[in-house]
């Protein structure tokens, strides 16, 4: 597989990734910018989001109209939004459109007009943005857990807070740009009908004098308070239950891994199936593993009619602690064969794999094959499983509630 | 392409279509049952979802969890829902694994168990699905929306009515089973890493005795009302507006879609640029076309704030009419890339070229291969696309509000 996966790192601090994928027609592009919103200013949460919006309001030699219009002619499949860690430019097309596409991105990246007329529209889209979440309370749900679970700065909403919105100035987005949007642990992802030693000088003709600079540390602390409950009235209530697990890198992480797809995998989790199929309870519950720079936490949902509310939460409950008591060879079989599944299947998407050699690089600096991933899988026996179980209790649990009434906690 | 595309039709009626992709290792399964939205008796909508939660309850020689545990130790990504004309049961994984899970796929569409103690947890599963809509306005919206333009019954909400759903029995269940799940009618569409001439076989010796009846015949009405208003107290309103274009087998066609890409493909759409990106209107604004067998429509959707609603209804419903004045060529050419680029990166997903075979045999009775669609994309001229706006001028409009208070219409 020595000939399918390629990493440079630039002088600049630029890392360039490719995966190639001949079989392919399209190619698909990663581009990671060091700026999320664990690194928002204090008092500016949200700018991230208001300033990857803006670079992309004309940028080089095109005003913003020009851009737009030369992306799609491009026919370019594409996507923004910001993460925990980095802003993320996504782009996906026939395969010499996506190279064709690395110097209007150089562009965007390096050399946006950040125009004044741009801004009030961009900060108006995300203060919008904002305030239709008050219309999702699934979305609310997750985003109150995240910011009770995960310790601060990493649990901020990267949509931001109104007041930090309306505090926003197109000079402060300037200097934003300027601290923020560089070339030391920037990320550029290429997986498809690539071929690494075409593109590698093409990114160097776009990227190479790129300036790098030290990224900004973050200060982590934990969240003030486990327990949130906002009220709404509906006839619905929303559950959120997280708790911490081993990060990534953890020499336990695929045990982990198993247990929740185990909990919460397929048809036949034990979410599924015993709060969902046999009780009949909600009609949506899981739980997912989340990974950040150094952490693992599990972040599970349940949405539920307000008189089932209480029952689910202890159900849930109830099922979280009973993975203590172990798992069977069956369930584990069946979770290994789901999650190899599903990792062949990411292998036949471009996309999917430009964001999953990234998000790689980013965690271990270096980037999984395919096989690894399948035989780390493999490796995992029932006894692992079990005793890591024993060893890691569930919790303690952080709850979020949104509904019309709180409800009696574990 | 003549040894990619594959058809074929039992005595039964059942249809058997392949779309061999030898590059993946990967294959997908679509299999379409006459049972939808539409064929749910008139006092019973709702029927074929609960009916479709029902049939995974043990099948065959499987009970509940002996199926459930199946079908995940095969490692299929699966999922199922009602459509306007079918109900829709779909497979992802190895190929092989695939064209194993053909025979419990038979014995789900053919010998569920229907067991009493399944029906009391799927129909409250679905009275929640329907009671969680409460809590999502946008779905809400475009659920009115649809049932305020469509002919009935195909506007008819699939999740179904309350009391509809609170009506049905075990009984009724099996009555309905017995009626809607047979062969004539139904498709199983395969892509993916499959042979036709292997899969063939496999299919006539799970499905070739299934029996097939005329299907239901399903007479329409019109809408009662163009118009529909829904109060929710809220700092956001949703507003949604339909009207009707061509079929899908129209020669107009795709004069008609380039029309709506142009208004709303890409970000470089129309709708997008005007009333997103200049004015900063709303976070959220689209148009799309949707093709039910017969008849085609526009649905149009906006998200915004309360004070800025009736700006963005007007500004939605004026970027409508302008589309009669015209297009110019470079709109026409960045539709015309945006729309060959999706296409083709869809030939890459297996999934997806399943879903595809099996709507275009439903629509046309043949499937359509990708080249014929880029070639028709790419004979679209300017002109065609000028004159056929000029002719079918937008409207008359159905519109759906969810929101504070209603708007002045146009």
């Amino acid at each position: 597989m020595a000939d399918r996966y390629f990493q440079h790192t630039f002088p600049s601090g630029l890392t360039l990734l490719a995966e190639q994928m001949p079989g392919m027609q399209s190619a698909a592009m990663t581009l990671l910018v060091p700026a999320g919103s664990s690194t928002d200013p204090v008092d500016r949460s949200g700018a991230a989001t208001v300033l990857g919006e803006l670079v992309l309001r004309g940028a080089g030699a095109r005003d913003n109209r020009q851009l737009t219009d030369y992306l799609d002619s491009l026919g370019l499949q594409r996507g923004s939004g910001v993460g925990v860690h980095h802003t993320r430019f996504s782009v996906a097309a026939l395969a010499p459109r996506v190279i064709e596409s690395l110097e209007v991105y150089a562009d965007i990246v390096r050399r946006p007009m950040l125009p004044e007329s741009g801004f009030s529209p961009a900060r108006d889209l995300a203060l919008q943005a904002l305030a239709g979440i008050d219309d999702e309370p699934r979305q609310k749900l997750m985003l109150k857990l995240r910011e009770s679970h995960l310790p601060f700065p990493f649990g901020r909403n990267s949509m931001g807070e109104k007041a930090h919105l309306e505090r926003l100035t197109p000079d402060f987005c300037r200097a934003d740009f300027a601290q923020r949007y560089h070339a030391q642990g920037a990320i550029i992802a290429l997986a498809g009908n690539v071929n690494f030693d075409e593109v590698r000088p093409e990114v160097e003709r776009h990227f190479g004098t790129w300036d790098g600079r030290a990224g900004n540390l973050v200060a982590t602390k934990p969240p003030d308070s486990r327990y949130s409950f906002e009220e709404q009235k509906s006839e619905q209530t929303h559950i959120g239950i997280a708790y911490d697990s081993v990060p990534e890198t953890h020499a336990d992480y695929y045990v982990a891994r198993m247990a929740i797809e185990i909990l919460s995998g397929g048809m036949s989790g034990r979410l599924f199936t015993e709060i969902r199929e046999k009780r009949g309870l909600c009609y949506s519950v899981g739980a997912n593993y989340a990974s950040l720079k150094g952490l693992g936490a599990i972040f599970g949902y349940a949405g539920t009619s307000n008189e089932r509310a209480q029952a689910t939460l202890d159900c849930f409950v109830a099922e979280l602690h009973r993975l203590s008591d172990g798992v069977t060879r069956d369930e584990l079989d069946r979770a290994k064969i789901g999650l190899k599944a599903s990792t062949i299947m990411t292998g036949e998407s471009t996309s999917a794999r430009a964001a999953a050699i990234a998000h790689d690089y980013f965690m271990r600096g270096r980037i999984r094959t395919l096989d690894e991933i399948k035989d780390a899988i493999d490796a995992v026996t029932v006894d692992q499983v079990n005793d890591y179980l024993k060893r890691s209790k569930p919790g303690p649990f952080t709850i979020a509630i949104v509904g019309p009434k709180e409800l009696k906690l574990p």
